[in-house]
């Protein structure tokens, strides 16, 4: 793209001021100094102190990084949980120059090893139970020359093969509390983000404080972020940035609370902290949110979130989850979808003035469904093989390709750079979906996903939502198989629930005919007793591919 | 300031999404293309059309502005009241590469010539009413090329001799309706601004797109817009770019209006609408309203402003104007405080959830006088004459420095660059004032106006407040007059009310004592019947301190 170059502002040699992520921090200290932050300990019970006292500890941070020997620019990977000590990281880290690697810890020893190596990694901030992941990839990162371990514990009570080791709060102790923030270039790396497919080594995003500045204002401005806002985290910090909000809420100098370690186990925990807490805004995935409802459904007294704003990302949130949580609570659950390439979040779904009064309620409903409205700053784009745009009908489907201030253009040192990434600028999102005349954005598919059969494009996503809302069905997955007459079919793998062992094909056939034409039936459905899914957790719809390619050709 | 480079996140030749301000406009269509924008005509009827419909104009008015001959960086002055047409020139003109030169249509003709010849302004846009303002200047401004006229009427129904003329309409009914916008760098500017003071030469402040998206990204963000807001544009728009509230509108989708030519005596029909309209956020001075605030004392039925939110700026709004609104309607004033330099709004004064419940009713009403805290994103400090910042204690004061990714750096072509700002990047704001330790910031004086007696400084502006607050004085001023022993000594000018005129000096001095020590009342007060002020109606101390110069030495 062609950038042209018009009358300028300001004289050669007058900087412009750099967007440095640091800042959001020393203008909320400045401000909000004695708002709350409060973190989830192991042992369930609340650690609470202020935004001044955080900033003090993020000062000593930085001193303390520096005395060990990270320098500007030097990459320094994170395995921890959602702590006020990863909070601490998030501005301590980045402020002093160095470059924060997040690290998923659900990935495979060897996904981490190749990102730690990739990346050039020197020092590893690890969290007391998590020290095992760091250990399995220990001997094969030969770059890293330093352990830093969040722990109340003295070191020595520590086993550990680890070294140097050094504790995250011995550090802290010893360093100087005040800092002097660097000027750093906005182009400069705040963190790297590696993202998994399930195919080909991990991706690495590189976010700039530039990025994460812009992408954060949106965020508070397009999710109304206010300083009265109570912020629970419960996305894992260690991905896609936990999805900005810990940004945009400091941007704004909002009340934070930080879940800890937990799993789906600790929902009901999580859900007392928030009617205790007053919270109004958080995210998750959907089944945090099921397994929440859950709760809620069971407690005597139903909490209001009448003012809250529980915004559902990674995949589309089912309407009896949205319904009830607006009915038991009053709460908006408010999809959105992004990538770690955009930098989480590039799309909502709230509802808009005029639509509330000319839809119907169940209208509304199935329009809620959608993935969003794309957020103000971002170009997209849904394109058909040719790379021509489609009409934005809500019909005709393509691939949906963003550009904007705060998403990637490449993928560091990465051949798949060239085919994700055009030369206007947009990235590739290898989703299928369509816009409609409002703006909403609906996802049918992963490209690699989608059944073509006949010329026609069925929606595997669809049609799994279809077969999971029969009762019967615990698990579904819908591929598109190799097919002699109409080039693919799709197949339907059905995992029952006990005490449903009984259903028979017909009867999931009969279920499929209510929403999908005969046409795009599977060709064939098979109950199997489990589904194969990546490190991650996704549907391994490659492996299911290979096992069944043959299915419609050899007879 | 010395500028580090970290790790870059991206590779050479990658470069940057650009902040242009079209992009608002072009999301807010995809996303709220059937939004309402409502203008008030002469007439005072509303016209209404879309977000879409506008857009179509915007794309009309660039493609017709390169018909006439405009460029990328030509500089094309504006003269026009609020009006749609005005909105369709902010995106449209600036969008096609060209700078937006505001004109203050209450200049005096010879500081509009100045800006006009200053900026090489080529071509002007001039709403029908407001020829006579272009015909004083033509004679003096040789750049200028051509002159737009806005009107619904036949260009030979229009008796000027301003040459050669084109209508705005007309040129937007000839051009094509789609216009492919330009990938501009960000420093390229958006507008020009030029701020006079009471000495020298209009100076020109030169805002990049860059400065004007984060700084409408901030206020969408700190004022709380969304998409249900109703915004009244009564501020003109040609003063600092409106304050940038249709920006941060337009950003993120909110309905305008757009409150066409009008003074106090419409004020009444302004409330009118604002009620009818469901109006939930506007800007004004503090005059605007009083105005309205006494409208709605008159009115049976009191309008329910229970959420809305009325920026006041300008100057410090009286704690009865806020109490007011409050008690009448519901309506919270915000304070904010801002300048030509740093694109308006730099502080907003918002109540703090925990200040709420720590003070009493009067004690949060006498914070909300003060001019807020400084929003995120700003640097700001306070320094002593030495340069020294001084305490955040709420008591000493010294002069407000601020500095952020919207602040200019340099006034355009202007030797008063050097002394208005730092090296490290601040603007000196001229403003005398302290912070406290919750982050408030209170102005007490301009620098220059400030009162020096026996080593410690008199704020002017407390003290005009003071006595404004009599109800038999109509105005006054204070300045510091040279004297033998105390370097300065302040000197009061106060014009009585008709039917107030035998009130004394005694009276006056005895209405001061219950606010200020002994030694810091005015040496002298004089009853006087006018107060000089400049063309834009400010105070004009320069003029009074030189005819007083001498009042305490001679004898």
């Amino acid at each position: 793209m062609k950038l042209i170059k018009g009358f300028t502002a300001e004289p050669e040699g007058k900087e412009n001021y750099q967007l440095n992520v640091i800042n959001f921090m020393k203008h909320a200290v400045r401000n909000y100094a004695r708002q709350e932050i409060v973190s989830r300990k192991l042992d369930g019970s609340l650690f609470r102190y202020t935004y001044k006292e955080s900033y003090e500890r993020m000062q000593r941070l930085a001193n303390a990084l520096e005395s060990i020997g990270v320098k500007v620019a030097d990459r320094v990977g994170v395995l921890a949980w959602n702590t006020h000590q990863h909070y601490e990281i998030y501005y301590g880290l980045p402020g002093m120059g160095a470059v924060m690697v997040t690290l998923n810890l659900r990935l495979a020893s060897q996904d981490l090893t190749y990102i730690v190596n990739h990346s050039g990694t020197k020092y590893l901030i690890v969290d007391e139970d998590l020290i095992q992941i760091a250990e399995n990839i220990a001997a094969s990162c030969d770059n890293i020359k330093g352990y830093i371990i969040i722990t109340d514990k003295d070191l020595n009570d520590i086993e550990t093969n680890l070294a140097p080791l050094y504790s995250y709060e011995d550090l802290l102790k010893k360093a100087l509390p005040e800092y002097k923030w660097l000027n750093l270039d906005e182009n400069s790396a705040y963190a790297a983000c590696y993202t998994t497919g399930t195919t080909g080594k991990p991706k690495g995003v590189y976010y700039s404080h530039r990025n994460l500045y812009l992408q954060s204002m949106m965020f508070a401005a397009y999710f109304s972020f206010t300083v009265n806002d109570v912020v629970l985290q419960l996305v894992p910090m260690f991905h896609v940035l936990g999805w900005s909000m810990p940004h945009a809420a400091t941007y704004i100098g909002a009340k934070l609370i930080f879940s800890g370690k937990w799993n789906l186990n600790d929902v009901e925990d999580l859900t007392k902290i928030m009617v205790q807490e007053k919270v109004s805004l958080t995210g998750a995935v959907p089944a945090v949110f099921m397994a929440m409802l859950e709760v809620i459904r069971n407690l005597e007294e139903k909490p209001d979130f009448s003012h809250a704003r529980l915004i559902c990302g990674g995949s589309e949130p089912p309407i009896t989850l949205m319904r009830g949580f607006w009915d038991e609570t009053g709460g908006e659950i408010i999809h959105s979808y992004g990538s770690t390439e955009a930098m989480s979040n590039s799309t909502l779904n709230s509802f808009k003035p005029w639509l509330k009064k000319e839809l119907s309620e169940e209208e509304l409903w199935q329009l809620k469904k959608k993935q969003g409205i794309i957020v103000s700053g971002l170009d997209v784009k849904v394109v058909d093989e040719e790379g021509n745009e489609v009409p934005c009908d809500g019909k005709t489907s393509g691939e949906v390709l963003f550009r904007g201030p705060w998403i990637t253009n490449s993928y560091y040192k990465s051949p798949q750079t060239s085919s994700s990434f055009t030369e206007d600028g947009f990235f590739r999102s290898g989703d299928v979906g369509c816009l409609d005349s409002e703006g909403y954005l609906k996802i049918t598919d992963r490209i690699k996903d989608v059944i073509k059969s006949g010329g026609e494009w069925i929606s595997s996503i669809d049609m799994e939502n279809s077969l999971v809302s029969h009762p019967g069905v615990l698990e579904a997955a819908v591929i598109g198989i190799p097919h002699p007459k109409w080039d693919e079919r799709p197949l339907a793998l059905v995992v029952l629930r006990e005490g449903f062992r009984s259903i028979n094909k017909e009867e999931i056939f009969g279920h499929l005919t209510k929403t999908f034409a005969k046409w795009q039936l599977p060709e064939e459905i098979l109950f199997v007793e489990s589904i194969p899914r990546t490190s991650v957790g996704k549907l391994d719809k490659k492996t299911m591919r290979i096992q069944y390619q043959d299915l419609y050709t050899k007879s």
